[in-house]
């Protein structure tokens, strides 16, 4: 592939690279050269406009945009449901196909075949953009027109990106860059770099983007006042091209530290009708506002028991306020003591999550949706689902991931998590009985709630490859197609990021598609074993420090000593944490012959000479784990080495000293907890390899 | 002793409360009434004013001071060995004694016997301001006039604070509070706090301040042009009115950085010819400016390493620019890499300074002084004597002290340093047979070198209280104090504190003076064990964690496994670094069974099981030391409310505080170290005592 300059990276899986000339002249149609515009309004043609760039860019030609087709030509036909009914061509689909469509949503899309061509239907002018991305997603992987016939829709209503950004322009967590949004202590004007953006989110089908940090402290309180409005309406704005609305994360507190009022608590008067004339004010400047994210009582952050309210209390404060302008609250439940104490062993902060709400499911407004993270502690490389997401019959629930990779690497280390997120959406909560899967929870179908969704912790800044570590945009790609469609396979998520953004050549494809496949368990084999967690440097949280938290006030321990190591979570002598699930989890994790071998220590304390289902001792497989993902992180980088000549050189460097860094960092896990876990144990390695003593 | 509002805290120990009733009508003699004022200059003035205050304050008098004493009366006169030729009144003294008092160097004074009163001459006017400051002190602490009577010269030739303060007004290391001489990015203009500053300096004999972070960065390396001098000459002048020369830590990348050269390298004459000019300019402005201090080829900051040279030629470069003004350059010997391998048992930072600089010996400029850390690490509760100090007999050292706690307790927990500093000082080095002290090599006295001292990293900010702990002064005090005399008791530099602080009751006397003695090892038996050092939490550098600095790339180990603890650093087996000491200590250190118990540690690798000279076993000692230290810290909260109603209640209340912060701080180390070595062991306490498990 030809060299590119460094601002066409920023394309990312809008690059849409030619097809190769054998295959594209099989693949191509003669009606594939032509795109006939019927919607009008703004986002119909700004669809009509990413069509003919994406089919110029696969097939190498001039494609023109016609306003109408006439009677005996072929090509694309974009339109929505009420431009198809008004045009004349539109006689060859029925009427039961439109109101197929029209059923299920706004968002929903058709591409059905028109003559020799084929029509792109949305259901309004939001599914007709969806639609258009989704045509030239499927040609760039070659898709058979009759495979790509048929309607969708999203799973989940909100697919959602939330922002840790400050407006000084830092990204709490950010390992790319700078904020997209704010820069020493202003709100950016929206620049082409904005749209280039919002058109990736558009092109994944994201339709909601919370853009700075839940952590809100000093001037960010002050986001919800004239004083920012202005320039926020103008984000939203270019935001509303691309069908994503706006949301903000607002201070608990601010009725005190921005409004002037003696107290925050929800159930005061003053308060109430300050956040209502909030409201008031931020829908006057930003009309499809989409609400707050609130983190409250949660890592000093304050909330409503400050006042000696619930989070009931506190979230319904806020979603009576929005309400009327149809604005969500979006509330996390990421509640925990941070200021405990190690030497309890009965206390455990997974517990936090579920014993802090379900005792409140039936209380939230019908406007508030509790954010829950994939796991009961926080986004390590493996945890087990957290029990919260399913147990409250009565609540709006979301999911909430982590694509910026705090845990997993930071954009140094490939950790392609899409497999993760795979095993989480397909995890069964029984809530409803079997096939009661987390993505059945999170879309809110599986519950038979109105509202639900994804949402994960953006990844991109103002890196020019967006990501930091070039391959870590599959992750944002991949989150992307997962809130979409849960049901999707990774390894088709995989292969269309690729088509899409380096090429199409086999041996790239394949190859870097094992690449990203294979990481995420290469990450989980140099890091924390068996599901314990943590054991990184605290603050910044990237490399080892095996003892890092564990005398800490952050409750995240593996109670390591001499004879064995993990977290009795157990019922019978633990923290009670398993009985959380629902059967049969709850056995399967009490038990420590049926616990999964990656949760074990997650669940139960166990000695070093204990068998693992592999059959390994622990002891073994930590020294087993760590020498062979070390070995394995530097396969990455050989084998990057086997494909690199096959995508831009810049790319490829980059990629290449991420994967050299990787290498170092995997050999300093290894040593390092091999060497703690040698020390504390005097168990050498029973195949002789050296440990450093 | 009554209370007293905010602003008086600032006076610390020239506080010179009022003696006791009864005691004052015993002590007091009727010439204690009057000062003679000899001495005309400014800093004559001074010490007469110093005397008046003092005498006011201990007695509860006015006092007057006179030009000239009329014969027959009597008083407390004051003048320079100039003035005393003179005057009339001088007869009583003989030349041979005016004689000796001159031969002992311009800062010498002496007290003597003149009629019924007393004499206080200066061997200059400086003398004369230390004299004066003297003689209140003693009798602060009611010393018999017999007793005072005396000629007196400070041991060390520079007696210097560094200060590692940032233009920003932040301080490295700092626990009191901004700094004193910085704000925002501004050099504060003198103001009485400065002036009260100078006062507390002068009043214990420092003659040297560096007031500026010996790591320069960005700004702070301009403070050598025109852009800063003024500012700074107006520092130098305050200080310069209580016989104090303002020292800079300069950025050896200078010329590069903010000179516009396109290297620093000391041989290239172009920099020579730099350096020369900017001391040209300095001494424009600062006709009496120190000298400077300077930080090199030491965490990540440039020196002559980077152009292939040695620090004999980066500090030479630096000398032949200051000498023709008489200044000095002060080269650190904090020379280490900071980027070890911590696998690699074989290498030992302990080496460093040693392993650098003794080659070297003979190679630097007359105007070079090495400064040179009192332990071969970094100001650890516990370590050996550095043994680079006395090393080189062709070289001029001196001995730098940290009174900041950064190790230490960081002002919130009580840590005494006197009595290590008295170890310290006291620790002979052998270089030139027995009793070449390192009291002896730093003055200078002991390897016959011209230039010699003692620095200390000051605890000073602007705190209300100066120093943060308000018990933290004592530190302050006693530094300068020893620096003026090593063979000062500890005892009685403790006294005069207390009662020229807070007050002459002989139960607060008592009972504060042990308390504070007893402080450095109660700290030392709750951290880390044994002489091995650290166990700090990484970067703050407070409070436990076992293996912070376990696994990094700064070269401080512990080694502690399922066996024993410690680093091996023996010339037989070890590091080799017991070689760099002189007989007898290479034979103590060693040898197992003579190395002292509290350095066994840093010299031995050992197992739990080893019998301590205390008979106890390293791990009983560690449970031990332990329990007794947390213990004994609650004890030193105890110990003070019995005292605290002799001293003003906010004073008493801050360091209430400040006490129960380190009770909880102690029961955190306990805990954690004890629960680490149980964990890591699996040995119990022997007596049976609660362990975390």
């Amino acid at each position: 592939m030809a060299e590119q300059s460094g601002h066409a990276f920023d394309q990312a899986w809008l690059t849409w690279p030619e097809l190769p000339k054998g295959t594209k002249g099989t693949y191509r149609q003669p009606w594939m050269t032509r795109v006939i515009a019927s919607s009008k309004t703004d986002m119909g043609q700004t669809a009509s406009r990413e069509l003919q760039r994406g089919l110029e860019r696969l097939f190498g030609v001039n494609i023109e945009i016609l306003d109408q087709m006439d009677q005996g030509e072929s090509g694309v036909w974009l339109g929505t449901l009420a431009n198809f009914r008004l045009e004349s061509i539109a006689r060859d689909i029925s009427v039961e196909q439109m109101a197929d469509l029209e059923g299920m949503g706004e968002e929903a899309y058709a591409i059905w075949p028109l003559g020799p061509g084929v029509a792109v239907v949305g259901a309004s002018d939001r599914g007709l953009l969806y639609g258009a991305f989704s045509l030239i997603r499927q040609m760039a992987t070659m898709t058979s027109l009759q495979d790509m016939v048929g309607q969708n829709a999203p799973a989940n209503p909100l697919r959602m990106l939330d922002h840790w950004d400050n407006l000084d322009g830092s990204v709490e967590r950010g390992y790319a860059g700078g904020s997209l949004f704010f820069s020493q202590g202003q709100v950016l004007p929206p620049s082409s770099r904005l749209t280039a953006y919002a058109r990736l989110l558009a092109s994944v089908g994201i339709n909601a983007v919370a853009i700075n940090n839940v952590n809100v402290h000093g001037e960010e309180s002050y986001f919800i006042t004239p004083k920012h409005l202005a320039d926020l309406a103008a984000l939203a704005e270019r935001f509303r091209g691309y069908a994503i609305r706006l949301f903000l994360s607002v201070n608990f507190a601010s009725p005190v530290e921005i409004g002037g009022l003696s107290t925050a608590d929800p159930l005061d008067e003053a308060v109430q009708q300050w956040w209502q004339d909030k409201a008031a004010l931020i829908y006057s400047y930003i009309p499809d506002f989409g609400g707050f994210v609130v983190k409250a009582d949660s890592e000093f952050r304050p909330g409503p028991f400050t006042y000696g309210r619930d989070h009931a209390d506190g979230a319904n404060l806020l979603a009576r306020a929005l309400a009327p302008y149809g604005g969500l609250v979006i509330w996390r439940c990421f509640v925990y003591d941070c200021q405990t104490d190690w030497r309890n062993r009965k206390l455990d902060r997974a517990r936090a999550a579920f014993d802090h709400f379900v005792k409140l499911d039936g209380r939230f407004a019908d406007h508030v949706i509790l954010q829950i993270k994939n796991g009961p502690i926080d986004f390590q490389v493996r945890e087990p689902v957290s029990p919260l997401l399913g147990a409250m019959a009565h609540t709006h629930q979301m999911l909430e991931l982590q694509i910026t990779q705090e845990y997993t690497g930071q954009q140094r280390d490939l950790c392609y998590l899409v497999p993760q997120w795979k095993e989480v959406l397909d995890f069964d909560t029984y809530a409803k009985g079997p096939s009661s899967t987390i993505a059945e929870v999170a879309s809110g179908k599986g519950l038979d709630r109105r509202l639900g969704g994804i949402a994960g912790v953006a990844n991109a800044g103002n890196d020019p490859y967006w990501t930091g570590h070039p391959l870590a945009q599959a992750n944002f790609y991949g989150f992307g197609r997962l809130a979409w469609d849960p049901k999707l396979a990774s390894t088709q998520i995989t292969a269309e990021w690729i088509h899409q953004t380096l090429g199409h050549a086999p041996l790239l494809v394949d190859a870097l598609s094992s690449m990203l496949h294979d990481s995420w368990r290469i990450y989980e084999s140099y890091t924390a074993p068996l599901g314990v967690g943590f054991m990184v440097n605290p603050g910044h949280h990237y490399g080892p420090n095996v003892d890092g938290y564990e005398y800490s006030k952050w409750g995240t321990y593996h109670f390591a000593d001499h004879h064995g190591i993990g977290v009795d979570r157990t019922e019978a002598t633990g923290t009670g944490y398993v009985g959380q699930y629902r059967e049969p989890h709850r056995s399967i994790y009490e038990d420590v012959q049926s616990c999964p071998d990656e949760l074990l220590l997650f669940f139960h304390h166990v000695a070093y000479g204990h068998r693992l289902g592999s059959g390994k001792t622990v002891i073994q497989h930590i020294y087993d784990s760590h020498f062979e993902g070390a070995e394995a992180a530097r396969g990455l980088l050989a084998r990057w080495q086997q494909i690199s000549r096959e995508v831009p050189a810049q790319w490829a460097e980059r990629v290449a000293e991420r994967l050299a860094w990787q290498v170092q960092n995997a050999e300093e896990w290894r040593d390092v907890v091999n060497t703690y876990f040698y020390r504390k144990t005097g168990i050498g390695d029973e195949r002789g390899r050296f440990i450093v003593p």
